[in-house]
């Protein structure tokens, strides 16, 4: 296996070049582009990588599945009376359709709108409490302590995050979120800026394809139910608005980052963790996605296969 | 398991009353709310049933998956020049976003926008032949060799068809639609008109989810790749815009149409094909959804378990 | 005044090199680009020119005006319950917000959505009399009775004309055209395709400036009312989605074709028509423009003033 | 004159009935429904009135009008560099048309995005300069000194605020905006709440029907281009998305706001003001419309007659 990655690794290296480093934050854009990992993670905890896959990152928007799943276990279904299951057909910080008019609920919990109103359900005193709850849940879902804030990336979050001020205020007049403002994107951009590296998202996606429990300690993390409604939301907006043309072409659960990173939950195989920081123009990495298709091929890994 | 269809038959009886029959046809408006079908085929062709499963109805836009694969054949993937993969967010036969401004196509090829540059795109010297290839791909998907229009739909269609005939007409100002806009809906009318009953959709579904094997012939109908694209598109597109709430709440690919049919395709496990008139306010079957919900858990056959 | 009118003649030429003629029909696109004249006349039916005055050419949509007179003399102001009275925001063609969602009504009688369902009301027993009416007050506005249909640009419209086809069917499914779609569009491309000259729009001009009644006969052809509701949509909405503009920097009711002619109605003062082939990228004579912006100011005609 | 604005009164009265007061505010829901009131100045400073016309209420967005000439005078047309020209169809506090998409401006200085943008243009050193020009352009259009800040009505707005902040931050992001959002916030805020009556309104319609000079003291206060621009803007979207409607029947320039004031100017004819707090669903005063449309007719008004 460790073969095989490696080929993977080296067929797509060129792919970087018709992309380029996200730059809405400057702290992304010192990324170097022709970096690219690859980790893998079976049922039985076995682990296989190629790649630079020692090199840390930021979570980015890949922070939306822990939130998720994080609110799931404080309200249950109740979250999708204020966020709905539908895939938008927008790029994910678009303001045209923030909610759906029919619902009047953002889309899905993987657009900003409604990743930030998912944020701000987070059961917390305060914003320390709640980012904390979320860091702890990484760290569990991870298997490792050491996960931290990059206080650059925040800081250069809190700098740009003008868009997701003007998302937050809209749901606030909605009465879609309902504590500060101010608050829940303090939450939003430090979940955001959360380091991790290509283990600790295959780490991710192997105890949601391993049911919700943890492939190292064997213990259960996340409830089997929203395992599996966390599989359904990365399959059908996990990639922004390519989602639909990964299911096709790809086949597999998968959420991305604009720091070019994915993480996949295969069902009962396997967890994966890519980096790529070059990106196309929806947002996510031409390598990681040309890896995921060699090896989704290669291991004949389609849910629908 | 024809027991448990049973239990499921009658378990379910009782949410018709939250629904209504189709009215926008003057024929659809006709069936009786009050009746179930569901029938499943295993991968070895084991057949079980139960409810109202001698009753015909017609096909309407659970024939896009079939003018899909028949397309998929007669071009290739280039198919998707002209139609893109991602699911709008919108209904069906919404006019608002007819197609996706950043691709300038169709959103994908389950919305009536896309289903007409599907149907256009079916080789054929004239309409006879498109439709003639369209009801054999059928036969051959259903084993049943006794597939008929009923062209008292067909009639009803024509009559209350503008509506499409503005999407038609919008998709060959754009050049989308290359032949006649009236050739291609009376191929598009037709098609929706065909006749089918459950078991007819559970062998549609059996030969999907038997990677485009016939389940009674064990003769390939549909190359491999194009079995697996159009699970894909069930599973993201296939329940209309209710599609995602589909896949997080049950979880297998799933085409519907506003007769109240529905049919699936599990992969490797099994076909189904179930009926119900009494429609959602998203013009999906209410008891074909409940069914669903029941067998899909008695079975364990969400494709994120 | 002639002096005057040759004089904003010759300083506005170079300005048509900045557009181009219209494309959309192969016949509109045969125009010389440079050409361009001017014709005045006020109340006491003194008339000046200037310029390639003795070119035809064709209505187009300036004709909206004349069918909306007709529709109101045939129903009166109940018209408007089935077009809006407020301008869009959109170019004339558009096909996103063919009607406002909270009306349900086409946003007004200016866009083609909007004028093709005025043309549709105009009350005849067949096309042959809706046409004739058409031209027959046309000849009334203009005092000329030689009006006729360019066949050649009706035939162009006729075989281009599939985005109004898609409008009209839209419109039909809403229950807002009531009669024959193909009726109604034959209808709408031949009131296109009437030609008319610089001399025809000033008359129509000033028709409407002195009330609805013929500078040249002292005859009434329209009701008081009608000629100021007709003024009112030539300023709100009369010259596409540029219409603010024009109320900002020139302030006269004005009505735009794609053949490069205006129409304009300075109430009490004059009635004029200008042709300048080279348009905008609203659609819009670019000349013309500037030839109204001169005579306004030299003039001092601006309705705020 | 007085006789008839008070027939005018009487006849109206009823109306208020088919509306209710602003309840976005608190603040502004403390209206009497039941009162109204009428002032006209015409060129020679005669003053008539009927009414309620000792009622002090704020200015709310007939503000607009005021800082777009204050933005005029300190930049000249530049100003719609930021901010466009064309009715937007939309209501004016719509979020889902912020700026036209081909221009990537806010469609007008009267719908809240652009009213923001105008704000954020006038020139001063900090938030308390800038207000206070604002209020000292009022003295100067009213010739009353004792122009204040309703404290109450600002605090409400405050603190309700937050779909102007959406607004104001989707501006921001896109470099609209170039000042501190909570600095502009803060002027809109405060310049909404200044308080006026009728005698105020009135003033600023003749003044501005005036060419821009003081009826009290025949002392030019707006260069007459600008008050112009402004007659133009009141015209074509003075009424909220009545605008057209009240173009079609009614036909003078007109400024409304939420307060249940209008002012209006009729070129060199005279400066109206009304009253009346009851509200259509567009936001406009109904009483005030039935006023204004009795008072038009009576005195022949329409700027197309």
């Amino acid at each position: 296996m460790n073969k095989i990655l490696k080929k993977i690794i080296n067929d797509t290296k060129t792919f970087a070049n018709q992309g380029k480093v996200a730059t809405y934050i400057p702290e992304l854009s010192k990324m170097n582009k022709n970096i690219s990992g690859i980790v893998t993670i079976d049922m039985n905890n076995n682990i296989y990588s190629a790649g630079d896959t020692d090199i840390k990152f930021t979570i980015q928007s890949m922070s939306n599945i822990v939130t998720l799943l994080l609110a799931l276990m404080d309200h249950g279904e109740k979250v999708f009376d204020k966020v709905g299951k539908e895939p938008s057909g927008d790029p994910f910080n678009s303001l045209k359709r923030l909610t759906n008019k029919n619902t009047d609920k953002p889309y899905n919990p993987m657009i900003n709108a409604g990743s930030i109103t998912i944020t701000s359900m987070i059961k917390a005193d305060n914003k320390e409490e709640r980012i904390a709850r979320i860091i702890n849940l990484i760290k569990d879902l991870t298997g490792n302590d050491n996960i931290e804030i990059n206080m650059d990336v925040y800081n250069s979050e809190l700098k740009t995050g003008d868009k997701n001020r003007s998302i937050a205020y809209f749901l606030k007049d909605k009465n879609i979120i309902e504590c500060e403002v101010c608050d829940v994107l303090d939450t939003y951009f430090k979940q955001c800026s959360i380091e991790i590296d290509c283990f600790d998202l295959a780490n991710i996606g192997a105890t949601l394809a391993n049911d919700g429990i943890s492939t190292i300690t064997n213990k259960r993390i996340i409830p089997s139910k929203y395992a599996t409604i966390a599989k359904a939301f990365m399959f059908t907006c996990g990639m922004y608005d390519d989602s639909g043309e990964f299911a096709v072409e790809v086949g597999i659960p998968a959420k991305s980052g604009v720091s070019g990173g994915i993480f996949c939950a295969v069902p009962n195989k396997m967890g994966i963790g890519v980096l790529g920081p070059s990106l196309d123009e929806k947002g996510n990495s031409i390598v990681g996605i040309e890896m995921l298709k060699l090896l989704t091929k290669e291991k004949n890994l389609c849910i629908f296969n």
